[in-house]
């Protein structure tokens, strides 16, 4: 890392070891469900359903997200933040401090 | 809608005061770009992107989903929870039961 | 209402029905169940207790409160706004646009 | 503490190193704030005050809560979790494994 600039989000440096990449598919597969839902709550207020059956899909829909969200988190701190603890110094202290500001806007979101 | 009965949420009876109706197409453009949302998740995770920089994604995202189920609630209490009351009786008491049911499944999702 | 001025919280001209009212003992009991929580904590902190154990407690504090929340919220739903509703017009408007902002502070918190 | 055995959580083991020690006074004021807010709501239930007022005491106190857990996580994972790390091995599994529990239940109260 240290000797090349980190552009915003060091995708190229990072991208053979990201934590989730063991579970790809099974990402996609959440996320390609979430992407239904999303469509299929477009088709509820298309067709007037009732208010409060598609208050109850966004409330499905917000806690798969959320599943997401946290396997994400889990990876995260498996693989990128663990790797950096191990290397130490800034590096360690940068991926911490990151990973905590996550988890604040997700238990914020 | 009107050639098939919807039996579980009775929508037939209530379509012509759903709360939402005036702000569809509001609705539904703020459902289309969540569904965008989801698909680019999709493509991060496929392009194996930066776990934190997913998470961030992840949280603008449920953030959106949370202000249309917000708006949703309050066109209900403004006007299916508004009529039932008005109305009284029987239909008062479980419309209100209903909405505080979809509150409490909205804090926790 | 009409002929006297709304203080902030126009609680003199509600105060004969308040909705929570009849559960009084009940929410003083699960309020004072969370004050204990409080004071477990510090206790927990002073004690240098681990940061895991201190976390689950305030988990477990977070869904007293929340509980607390909404049941007041319900209370608030079935006797205020439902009277205010009865009534009708600015009154209703108001108490219903009111429930609402507490609502988005409820989820957001 | 020193004279009894927390078998549990095996408190003795780590007590030198708990991540959130260096701010305890903070963390004890804060808790100290958080238990006048539980008495505060007590107050205003006895004292029948209007429930959307005591709602918005709720969320602040939610709120203050959630700062708290948030500090002790961001301690947790820059001290606990990144000494467990450091070490290696299941002791580090265990670590992250617990963390991410931790922010689980967070997320979801």
């Amino acid at each position: 890392m240290s000797d090349q600039p980190a552009a915003e989000t060091s995708v190229d440096a990072h991208e053979a070891h990201h934590g989730y990449i063991s579970n790809k598919a099974a990402y996609l597969a959440r996320l390609k469900r979430i992407e239904g839902q999303a469509r299929g709550l477009q088709k509820m207020v298309d067709e007037d359903k009732y208010c409060i059956d598609i208050l109850t899909q966004v409330s499905a829909m917000t806690s798969a997200l959320e599943k997401v969200a946290l396997g994400l988190l889990d990876d995260h701190l498996s693989h990128c933040v663990r790797e950096a603890v191990a290397v130490g110094g800034a590096e360690a202290d940068a991926k911490i401090a990151e990973a905590s500001a996550a988890i604040a806007r997700l238990v914020r979101s």
